[in-house]
């Protein structure tokens, strides 16, 4: 029986890359990791190791520092479309670019109302993402955001689920609803405001969170999937993935008290795992 | 324009389990980490949170601890194939379960040659996995291991590749190949013996990495997923991940002295990042 | 020789819990790690086995969850006070307890200018923390925050350093200055308002970064300690940790470009790591 | 009131070094991380801002990675020793260098019994490390393990605490011992063998560890501390930090069934930290 090299692909992971912008009145920093891959006619590298049509991921990484001199000015969306429009130019190989950017946010720090010229606050969980996929027909753009950690303390519950013998969980009208959000939203639209639009959805994905009033994570997963989709047109399609959080009463009646919803237990496994995509038709 | 739930999931991650096997003449000490995932018709529990078709993921992970006392005395996929069997028959609206495990490695001590009773050495960082996937008509057992990290001083080199404006990287016959493999195999047998198969594939992974005359990663990847498909014929297909954990030659030269491939800075990001799929035809 | 068992401790680390205070407009949301160690004459434990003396850690862990009910209502500083004091009184062979906590911070969510009833943001890695520690004698209230990320893009330089054979830095006037702070004070006053003094402590402490024209991270250091030494007579001494996280310009001039102080690569490791305590006489 | 700058210190932290030693029969490969920490005369770079008496981090970084080609040919205490004497002798204003050395293991892979010339796996989680604190006067070696992730499934029990109204836990004969181990010790020989030395302390923690009859965590902690000490004259004191990673039986009788210390919920946090020195007198 004949062996085949099915979907293979190379390229350059976690390129770290800060760049300083000098506006006239203030600096603005950015931080990004950027992933390059790329899939086409790389057979004779794996089969007789020849590595004419292999353009090193060093060489990648290099690329990338290079490029951002001048083409880093704006979304990471506008970068990373740059990005895979020349690897897809200048390489006859290659027949699919995936450009992946995650931005790290720095916020200028502000004393007494005024935001510093060149000081900057980081280290917060929450990313912005991008993925560009490009082939010689067509440019796909995704962003999102990621490990979003979001929290509601009511209107919240869990009721009615299906019981069977290893069932143990009791159903409760008001429990904490915590999660660490990804998102990941497909765009239609050509050359729009891409940092714009990220700022409203990510707002809408956050008031519709704390908003809605959840009967499970899952109908909150389509509430919030279909406000952003109902928003924006420029979006087909968008993904969540929620996962439940827990915090868990803690028993204090064993001592002889009242827990009314007050001390929880916050745990990080195990969790559930709620995953869902909304489309148009 | 009509909205459409699409692709949607839910269950539990990270159920951590622990058991001990007790053998006439020694304890055997399993741990492991489950997640369940169930697909299927749950529609209403996102439209109206009407929960009355969603089996709680607190359930599903009751489920894995109760069925492990008599269930999980053998390999992480006869375990995995009993419990994915079990969610699809108990519970009429779910058309696919999947079950994922992995399991962390445990090895008895041994004293002057002789395997102690009851205690163990853990924490290496390879992981064997598999994943149970089940409908009404189908299952499917991919089974694998991931974070194994090998490295080989020589015989792996790179040179002959493609050059642009950006290209710095200097070609080498011989340089350090390390990688933090991942390999996900699918088994066509039924029922084969799974630990032996995956003590066999293991080494074979193993023995065709340091034996190979590596002129690319890239052709490294193919002789592996090549080796274990032609000496296995219960696998019909094993995709392969093989970062490249670069370890760079520090520039002595600057010092007056020469680094004869003797000492490296050893390198987390960024890395190369090298896939690929073998297959039968 | 005889053997003797010296400094010797016990107690129950990453107690994980969440705490939800109903005030009558809002819902505050807390979420706090504490470590409990306990000191004393345990030495029987060590010796014979003999555990008449030991409080479990379990027992530890469920008396945190059970005091935060009535006593885990304002700052983690006075919740810690309470627990040490619980701790030392209730049990007679503990010499010494210790207690450290860590804030996890949430931040109400604010739409259109107004902050939510009871959905929060998380995820910031700045984590504000105190240790108790709590003999028959005395008590010991040191307070901080870690991993605080900031940045500054200019005023900040490093020139006239001693040089040898190794030497390959180049001085520059001007040079990204990132740093993840952990700062720890150590208060001298009795009962003041803690978070009152650490939103003070922590303004001083950015401020002084972002306006300070650093010469060395060393001069900052002393400058961030002083500065908040002289604000704040409550607090006798403070000790700063400031690791390097450099920002490395990339070459451009390989390619032809000029980096006009513009493209980094962003690294993590390695780092320098400066370190130092200001203290008054 | 005057401020005073007190304790301080600088360095490079996380050198990440990889060296291939050549051996007629075989390569070595040998990965360290080393941390170099300075203190001395510095005041003035604080104060003032003068440098003259730094030396940069970058210097400490490159210094390792020269002085390794000639000097890591051994043990990381021969080298550490040499790097720490280089940094005394070529900086006046240094009255104390202190170079922590981690190593990660790599074993060489073997095929029917025969080791390989170049090939290696790693990925354990047990460090070996060394900390090297040399003065004008005095140079301290301490040397340990840490991450080694250790596990009994019986002879170990927990009964006769103390109790209150706090306390929930059940009383055991018989229950899972894992811990984390860490492990320092001080040597007072001059110029030992260090790598049999480390390997035979190794072995007495695991067999005692192995053998013990454990009447709770702290009293196996005094016998490993013991035996090292009974065992080498050439050891001083050690200390243990053995974190109780407890893996909590699971409730089956719920559902009817009996877990005779068979099923467990393995957990990470919180856990138990128990800690202590060895000395002799």
């Amino acid at each position: 029986m004949k062996l085949t090299l099915k979907k293979n692909a190379y390229g350059k992971n976690a390129i770290n890359l800060s760049k300083i912008i000098r506006h006239p009145t203030y600096h603005e920093f950015r931080q990004i990791s950027v992933n390059v891959s790329l899939e086409g006619d790389f057979d004779t590298a794996h089969t007789i190791g020849d590595n004419a049509k292999i353009l090193p991921t060093d060489t990648q990484k290099n690329t990338i520092y290079a490029l951002a001199k001048e083409h880093f000015t704006d979304s990471i969306e506008t970068f990373g479309l740059y990005v895979a429009n020349h690897f897809i130019n200048n390489n006859p190989p290659v027949s699919q670019v995936t450009i992946s950017i995650i931005e790290h946010p720095w916020t200028r720090m502000a004393f007494d109302g005024e935001l510093h010229h060149h000081a900057y606050v980081g280290g917060a969980s929450e990313k912005r993402t991008t993925t560009i996929t490009q082939t010689a027909d067509s440019v796909t753009v995704t962003s999102g955001l990621k490990d979003l950690l979001i929290l509601k303390t009511t209107d919240s519950g869990f009721e009615g689920y299906s019981k069977d013998q290893y069932t143990t969980l009791k159903e409760t009208p008001d429990r904490i609803f915590a999660t660490q959000c990804e998102a990941t939203w497909t765009y239609t639209a050509q050359h729009p405001d891409y940092t714009a639009l990220f700022t409203k959805i990510r707002e809408t994905l956050l008031k519709t969170f704390a908003h809605h009033k959840s009967l499970s994570v899952q109908q909150t997963l389509l509430a919030m999937g279909e406000a952003v989709l109902n928003e924006n047109a420029e979006v087909s399609e968008i993904t969540l993935k929620l996962p439940n959080k827990h915090h868990i009463l803690f028993n204090l009646e064993q001592f002889g008290m009242e827990n009314k919803n007050e001390i929880f237990i916050a745990t990080d496994e195990p969790y559930g795992y709620i995953t869902g995509t909304v489309s148009r038709e």
